[in-house]
């Protein structure tokens, strides 16, 4: 079985100088949708590319086979584009611009495709208004043709079931055919519909869910088709035991999985390798990308990327968990909090207006309120270790490389540039002098700068 | 009037190991919306639990009577099983997982049981789809019996009032017919509904609005409950004189009180015990529960928990209030500033990047940018005092416990760890070094440590 | 031409004490949206107030002529009360709380009254359901009369055209009618649309989109038009390139532009006379406020107002930039940082939990994490300027009015009060102190205070 995606159409819609398969739906590239489907049905992948090309080979896997489509003349041509990627396999055709179909969807198809032996089998689906649908014209329940909108008869026009343009096709005949198709139209050309006629049998599977062959042609679709995809992964979600407060403002993508008994609330972003455990409560106002987050985890109001979780952890409200972030059991990370490069080892916490970057810090440390790794020397990153039991007191700054030894207590306000060792007290302050009734004598003295 | 609520359903469709009654709408647990109107009617409620009792129980106040259904074998079973409850007092019978039931429909329906003298009253509902229903069958407009979907005639089936489940007794007729009725029925269960037959006098009431007996079965009616409910919340605030600037996306809970001309922008969560005054504005992006919120309250894309908020206050973006924060006349909370245990008098400002934890700051008190009270010692948390006037430079350590003196000045980046009298200048900083031209010999020396 | 705003209705259903096109929409005024409109057709402006007269002129340019209604006596009275800004000039009419009415609909309006030298011209509209409004009666296609709810027959009251209240009328022809028409009805006032009888040769142009007719009562339908507005503002965007991605929760005001491919996330406000560039990325959980934003603009979870920020910058999250911002390309702002009457120069970043106000900052400086300019003295404010290629150590105070020399290094953690020179190192902090194995003895001591 191989796969074949056409993926050359120009997009005019869209307005734009990005090829429209290149646009994002739930922050996925639409020919990522697509491909990721095609991926589980085989690993013989070709696109049809046009417009674009490059910005949309960069999207792809290096295994995909490019074939390019210099000019539009029509699906019939841009299959034939690829035509050394015909051969006797059978080949199903997907489209970039139709992203939702599923793999249970094809599966069925192209079981039925090899039962029947068909030449062609065809995905149709029933549409309530089936306007400027080509209609499938079928003869005591088969297939006989296709019949476009403006080709239609007043009885034609009112069949409900029509062409999706998704259909599996034994590659030999679909060659063969495709040579003696002819631009003989209106458009002046070759469509891929007009090979139907030539095959010998063609089957037609009706498709279930709608969504799944929306077409998006303009940005307004684009938001409509996130919208509808959006609710049928949230409703997968909800059907799963996940409570979801508020679907209509929450965007999760395909891939995340989640665990029973989490809660999402609104305005929740969940992107993609994401996955969550169970007795979660993630959001409100949470963006979420690359993490894996194990089990009882809360995390309100903040940003996570590429970040490890593990179980009974904390974060937030407003904290930032950046790349290469890792957290251990019972961690809790509280507001103006950012992590970056950095492990926290079970049981400590940094609660309050923090910066740590490529830092490792281990069990049972607290980091006070407005700690700073000052992990950048204006040439290099540097690290900072603070080892086991370890007391950073408030508004400390530390100037790494530095390690603060085992059970050590860093005095508040302190600026650490040497290492500590392990339980000893470090301080770097300045004595506190009181200039008494200074302010009282002020109005007979210039104001003392830096107050 | 006693209540007995029926509470022990498995709530299988949840896929959840939390009962189904524990589930939150508008952050508050699904059962405590019916004991919630249960109270404003009497204070004898009975409840009826069976799956995840223990967990219910929590939920619960004390003077709730509790009692146990071990199997499920019907709606007149679970009755049966607070038997002990039913006495010759009426009894209205509310259900744990119909939530919005509202007290002035409860209000009619037993003011009508009453002056009926009725055995029972039932509450019915019309609904456009009464598929699956119980339909109400009356002859000429006095009740004859309930019918059941499959025992419906065609002409039955069109009957499109329906049985809720809601319904009042006199309590010793209902126990007395409860014991009459079998469990010769396709479930074998023992069926509330066949109590009616067995009764002298049955009445009917109809519910005006359908939302009130809306139930729910699985998380995606969860979800659709919770915008009903929120949208009729939210509907009531805007008829009030509160302007709701997007409903789609606003969350109000039903205890919540908001004066005339307060303006709440969108994704703001209000919840608990609430009270806000008149003409604030509360959000964007804003999350207030159990807070006390005066006149003219400004508070921007913040969070504020069991906080108490005078007049002409503003607050954020981007600002934390935890609990036992109190802020008086006029305050100022800027961005990035997180508040505990605090009492911030009138006229007082704390702007940028602070925490202030543990602290009674003055009236006309101004806490510079990055001012941190180092209030925990690694042992326990101490106090920091700030009286009236003084001026808390930025970058400030304020180490706890502290008192920091009237009109007394902070200069900037001071760790302050004794008291600072009134009226004093205080500073605490090393003097500045200047090493000239450091930075072109670099090259031909390392580069210092602690940049 | 003229124009004249009815604005003196009282709004009674809004229960507010401010008057009802005072109340914004998308930011803006209610009233201004009329006379923003108004403006394009004319400088000639009359407004009719009534209630809350004073909090309207406040809204108001000073060149439109203000009117006082202190009677509310009819739409005839209405106008009547500007009888000194009707002359010889056409006159068009429109209403405060009617604010969506488009410059296009209008000066087709207007044309089509020049073209066919009518005495007035009325905007109609054709409703689905027509009911409560005065249906347009015509005898083939000429305007006959208007005919009001209840005096419509049965055939009349099929007349889906209605009179939307917005017309243009010979002024002169106006101010005679006028004076003929009598308060003869039920209300007992003087009804505009009995001058269309008086008037000579009437015609009637039909409105496209209803929603520009939609008027406002209360605070739901107020919430309702924002809806509205929204999706037409927002697919303007989409159609013309922009990727909204959820139009649900999106809030962009009318006068906003936005260049092609830049994408825009949910929960984002963009307000004023912004102007945002090409193929930036905006949100999501981002505000904007009188901001220009040229090409290739990140501003992630952020707000801003009142800022320029020019190519290739990148905000967020957790950022603030207030007024008088002005950032230079390929400035970088991080998260929890916060900006005022501060302009940073290309390639600089400030990354961290930082406080730059009244600040200048040079081309490639490093402000370091918890950098914080002490601008305020408790007396005013002083100014910061960090020459080009400065590096701010972390933690660093900078106590204005201080200048940082060029290429200079500041040590992390220093309070710095005095200039620093160019390519000099300095620092500002205390020596360190090491206690060793202080901690193991606390226990036969008390704890040293200021950890």
């Amino acid at each position: 079985m191989k796969v074949l995606i056409l993926a050359a159409g120009q997009g005019k819609r869209m307005k734009s100088k990005i090829p429209k398969v290149a646009h994002k739906i739930l922050d996925k590239p639409m020919i990522n949708w697509v491909t990721d489907v095609a991926k589980k049905i085989t690993e013989d992948i070709g696109i049809v590319l046009g417009n674009g090309k490059d910005q949309v080979k960069e999207l792809l896997d290096e295994n995909v086979k490019i074939f390019e489509q210099k000019e539009r003349l029509g699906t019939g041509h841009a299959v034939l584009c690829a035509e050394q990627f015909l051969d006797d396999s059978d080949i199903l055709i997907l489209y970039g611009d139709v992203p939702f179909i599923s793999c249970q969807t094809l599966n069925s198809l192209i079981e039925r495709h090899l039962k029947d032996n068909n030449s062609s089998t065809i995905l149709s689906v029933r549409l309530e208004d089936p306007t400027g649908y080509g209609r499938i014209i079928k003869n005591e329940d088969k297939f006989v043709k296709i019949v476009e909108e403006k080709d239609a008869d007043t009885s034609e026009k009112q069949i409900k079931e029509v062409y999706t343009g998704i259909a599996v096709y034994k590659g030999e005949q679909l060659k063969e055919a495709l040579h003696r198709i002819t631009p003989q139209n209106a458009q002046g050309e070759y469509y891929l519909t007009d090979v139907f006629e030539l095959l010998e049998k063609v089957g037609v599977v009706e498709l279930e869910n709608e969504i799944e062959v929306i077409g998006i042609n303009d940005r307004i679709q684009l938001a409509e088709a996130e919208k509808k995809i959006r609710k049928e992964i949230l409703k997968k979600h909800m059907l799963n035991g996940v409570t979801i407060q508020d679907p209509d403002s929450t965007y999760i993508s395909a891939d995340v999985s989640i665990g029973a008994d989490t809660i999402i609330y609104p305005q929740t972003f969940i992107y993609g390798k994401t996955t969550i455990g169970k007795d979660c409560e993630i959001g409100p106002l949470t963006r979420i990308k690359d993490c894996i987050i194990e089990d009882n985890v809360k995390i309100i109001r903040s940003e996570c990327e590429l970040s490890r979780i593990q179980k009974n952890v904390s974060i937030g409200p407003f904290s930032r968990l950046r790349e290469g972030t890792e957290l251990q059991e019972n961690v809790k990370i509280g507001n103006f909090v950012e992590t970056k490069k950095t492990k926290i080892s079970c049981n400590s916490k940094a609660q309050h207006l923090t910066y740590l970057g490529d830092t490792y810090v281990g069990r049972n440390v607290n980091i006070g309120a407005g700690t700073i790794t000052c992990n950048y020397d204006g040439k290099k990153k540097n690290k900072t270790f603070i080892d086991d039991g370890a007391f950073i007191g408030s508004n400390t700054s530390l100037v790494a490389p530095v390690n603060i030894g085992k059970n050590s207590l860093v005095g508040a306000g302190s600026v650490i540039t040497k290492d500590v060792p392990d339980n000893a007290l470090t301080l770097a302050r300045a004595h506190q002098i009181n200039k008494e009734n200074w302010v009282l004598k002020r109005d007979s003295q210039n104001v003392e700068k830096g107050v």
